[in-house]
């Protein structure tokens, strides 16, 4: 039983680097044993405001959402869905307390690359340490722009483009959270959804 | 004279990564050649809307900001001082026209680090592609922090962050552009400033 769960889970994160990197048998099993994939439930808490972050995670079906505690009120900056990387990434590397945690919002299936292993896998795996740099890369570019495009538009605005970018997320994540999201208190939510409703 | 020249040039560069990496003299001069370091005049464009960008920078010394036009008004979301990196990695890497601009705002003595360079730099020196990385994960780091204070905050808060964080930037940037990074009008942040100047 546990042999054929360790296929399955070798597959899986096989799978997903394989289509990008041209893959020995060794680097297939390194890969295995170093980036397990764990099931959280719903509610588990990824990091703590305070703790020092050791590792990153691949979302790969679930969703995750980061917040800040401000004043005793929770503030969402974050959501995370399939494919995302979610790092902490001030923490992890000045190894300094995180300022906001990460919760599963949903049961959330994550692959998880710790500190130590980050490094045994760049020795190990050819050419993976340029593939992070690449898609650390692809994701500074997504913040550059997703970052100028928060700076330029207002609530309203930032909902309609998240109904046309991710309508998925609006089916899935809590008003309250969308609410904390956008930066509004989740009565202006349901006037903002009103009105385009009406429109 | 040019060869004096070229020694200067020579040092900055290699002075600036020497630090961080081991540098063979071979390296060096890759480095030297690959990596040319350029004056450019106040008002200079490094990029426009609609131009795909092949290069990333390394600010020396100058300013440069970042700004999209949006229905004829130039909305500025970025400042790059002194020892800050200046890409626009969704143009750069999906290979897409640049959706917004890059203007000298002082002269600005910048590192020019090309698409075809870095590829030949990464071949050869050792150790480049790792110390990039690094460095993009410390900018996306410091950028996952300042989205989540930004969409916290409001623009008096981002001002007496700016007064605390980088009291030299708001004695640079003139005050029109520094409204608009902001996301309010010229006489809102005269109000502002005299609201804290009374306290």
């Amino acid at each position: 039983m546990l042999n054929i769960q360790n296929l399955d889970l070798k597959s899986e994160i096989v799978q997903l680097l394989e289509g990008a990197l041209d893959l020995s048998e060794e680097a297939k099993q390194v890969l295995t044993e170093c980036i397990p994939i764990v099931t959280f439930p719903k509610g588990h808490i990824l990091l703590r405001e305070g703790q020092v972050s050791n590792e990153s995670f691949f979302n790969i079906e679930g969703l995750v959402r980061k917040y800040y505690m401000v004043d005793g009120e929770e503030k969402t900056t974050e959501f995370y869905i399939e494919n995302d990387a979610i790092s902490s990434l001030q923490s992890y590397n000045l190894k300094i307390p995180s300022n906001h945690y990460l919760e599963c919002i949903e049961e959330s299936r994550l692959a998880i690359l710790s500190r130590e292993r980050e490094r045994e896998l760049f020795e190990k795996v050819p050419g993976f340490e340029s593939l992070c740099r690449v898609t650390i890369e692809e994701e500074l570019g997504a913040y550059q722009d997703k970052q100028a495009q928060f700076m330029m538009s207002n609530p309203e605005k930032r909902y309609t483009d998240l109904m046309q970018n991710s309508p998925e997320l609006l089916q899935r994540v809590p008003q309250y959270h969308l609410a904390s999201y956008l930066g509004i208190k989740p009565e202006s939510l349901s006037r903002i959804r009103k009105r385009i409703t009406n429109r």
